[in-house]
């Protein structure tokens, strides 16, 4: 199992709408990958002030992912909720 | 629901031994802390190469796990695993 993880970093300046995170752009990137739940962090102490962790079967699944046509979309709507560039981590689930 | 993720930078001549994590430290902070489970990633790709994300009731659970007088032992079972010092997020789990 690959964990897919998106970490908005804290800045000076920096702006996080949660609201519109939960409620339209995490669901948008579950519809257009195909995916069933998505965990959602919010924030209190440490170096990101958001972000979200996916689960996809395999490297090839992430990979499919990004190639999906319906990204392009996902990564034009971030601009309606950040002005933060947000960091892609890609992990094996071990335990 | 908090999340605690502990993470481990990439970098020049870091060095991690995942078995040794998820056979031995890990377990060490579930029994510790009193934690049911633990999520452990090894790195793919992306700045960490290791993590783990363990879930408390609340933010006092968390000040209470860092003050127990086992945290001691955690901390010094760190050099047998790596040379990398982690990054502590917490975050509220909203989905």
């Amino acid at each position: 199992m690959i964990r897919l993880s998106v970490l908005y970093p804290a800045g000076e300046g920096a702006t996080f709408d949660h609201d519109y995170y939960r409620e339209h752009h995490v669901p948008l990137c579950l519809r257009t990958w195909n995916l069933d739940s998505a965990e959602i962090d919010r924030g209190l102490d440490g170096p990101y002030v958001a972000a979200v962790h996916l689960r996809f079967e395999s490297p090839e699944h992430v990979a499919a992912a990004m190639g999906n046509e319906g990204t392009a979309e996902i990564l034009a709507d971030v601009a309606n909720y950040t002005n933060i560039t947000p960091v892609l981590q890609t992990s094996e689930v071990v335990a």
